[in-house]
């Protein structure tokens, strides 16, 4: 293990994948769909028309059957939650509750408390990428000092959570205008590319995330640009200079860190010749916690 | 599920992973290193000097201290088994058995066995392709029907198994230049492009495999050629072809289909709008056996 600690996998010893068996099942019309820790799972027990809670579990109640009376429901707790400070973040954003990706969602929740119940969430990835003789130059985007989570860490130039009631090519165009001023007929050339996963325990609870990772070439002339305030700067970077960042440093977020590495073993920058090639995959898509396998 | 029954998950239908609770560990040196099945189990207790047994596992003598006397006296067993018939294909090709890729081996065995032990074994897939306008076409081989495993079905133009003694870099080569006629200076242009892997219980045995996986571009001229006697033909396709072949036929050999199916996600062919995007690539890639997680 000494040989690696300078190596890539240090990015995972920095977010190790979570413990799950301290949480409870979060259980919705009997399908499994997140994980709860016991002490919001306490929380919760404060509530017993909406949850009721078991040794192992979390259910929402069943008398609540449609998505409506169940997005309420839980609506009015997590407000309730959230005036008593337990509910940090709050984003005025929906997100879907479900057990596959793009099924009828169960119910929808409050962007902010899905880690609070350890849901399922999704998301996108754009590689930047900029042609460089046989190989490829990548833009790299610095957060703003103003962002509520990682603030000033580096991340790709184009990301972001999927909500409720946007396709992920919508979502991509409305994130790509946003975040890098890259127009719809560029960001229609984005090519999905595969996805990386997370179960991460994180202060604001536990993030299970699958990001849809996309590359999208750019001309050499196109500069990024960021109009909602997000980005404090923007760099074009080698890849040999992303390779050694992410193998010395911690400046990327996790989640652009497992999409980087993602792209240099697509792209082949990491092969075989690295002594830790077999873990670093394996790592880069940990089992999905809702997939059929 | 019905949805998905003319989709690429049928693939995984037909070799689902193993279900590895009948099989007794096999440990080396006290370390696990594979699965025996308990009929192959049995055979092996009728050589106490070599192997003991315990109700969970099968044990390599420990008094076998050195890789050499570990390999000698495993082969004699072998020997002796092979003249009953019970390891066919005999290869007269040594493979290393280790816990990692790329650690020394504990000992050598004849590679039919590995099946029948399993052993984590490894190869290599060359992607050959050939510039398509913004896109890309690809070569597929048809096994001669002479081959021991799947006569006539599609496989990749270039790949094998990695014995002992060769790095995956040498073997690149000498694969391409047997099975496909590609020089070194053509070959030396493949990319490392990540791995997958496979655990199914197969008529040789449990075969536990990782496969490394390399795209290699090829001149719009270049025309395959078989030296081996391995290949009846070569076919140069379009990604849409291959594609269409994966969904609704069980043309290709089972390790070659995954690297066709790996190469369609990583080239954006199939992306999130498959309603089996997240299972498909969850069995790309199912935990190998051997790594740490």
């Amino acid at each position: 293990m000494s040989a690696a600690s300078s190596g890539l996998l240090r990015l995972f010893r920095r977010c190790p994948p979570a413990d799950l068996s301290p949480y409870r099942h979060f259980i919705v019309a009997d399908r499994h769909v997140g994980w709860v820790d016991p002490d919001f799972a306490r929380l919760l027990a404060e509530f017993p028309a909406v949850f009721y809670l078991t040794d192992r579990t979390v259910h929402l109640h069943d008398r609540l059957e449609q998505i409506e009376d169940r997005s309420k429901a839980v609506a009015d707790v997590l407000a309730r939650l959230h005036e008593r400070g337990h509910v940090p973040g709050w984003r005025g954003e929906l997100y879907p509750v479900n057990r596959r990706f793009g099924e009828a969602p169960l119910l929808l929740m409050e962007r902010a408390a899905t880690p609070l119940f350890g849901l399922q969430t999704y998301g996108i990835n754009v590689n930047g990428l900029v042609r460089d003789g046989n190989g490829w130059r990548i833009w790299i985007a610095r957060r703003a000092m103003t962002k509520h989570v990682d603030p000033g860490m580096l991340d790709l130039i184009v990301g972001g959570g999927v909500p409720h009631g946007i396709s992920l090519a919508d979502n991509l165009l409305k994130e790509c205008a946003e975040e890098a001023g890259i127009g719809p007929t560029l960001a229609e050339r984005a090519q999905p590319a595969g996805l990386t996963t997370m179960i991460v325990a994180a202060h604001e609870g536990l993030r299970v995330g699958v990001q849809f990772n996309y590359d999208l070439e750019l001309p050499a002339d196109f500069q990024p640009r960021n109009d909602d305030g997000e980005v404090s700067e923007f760099q074009l970077w080698s890849l040999s200079q992303l390779e050694e960042s992410l193998r010395t440093r911690d400046d990327f977020m996790f989640d652009a860190a497992l999409a980087k590495l993602d792209l240099l073993v697509r792209l082949g920058v990491v092969g075989p010749e690295d002594p830790d090639y077999l873990d670093l995959i394996a790592q880069l898509r940990r089992p999905a916690a809702f997939v059929r396998t």
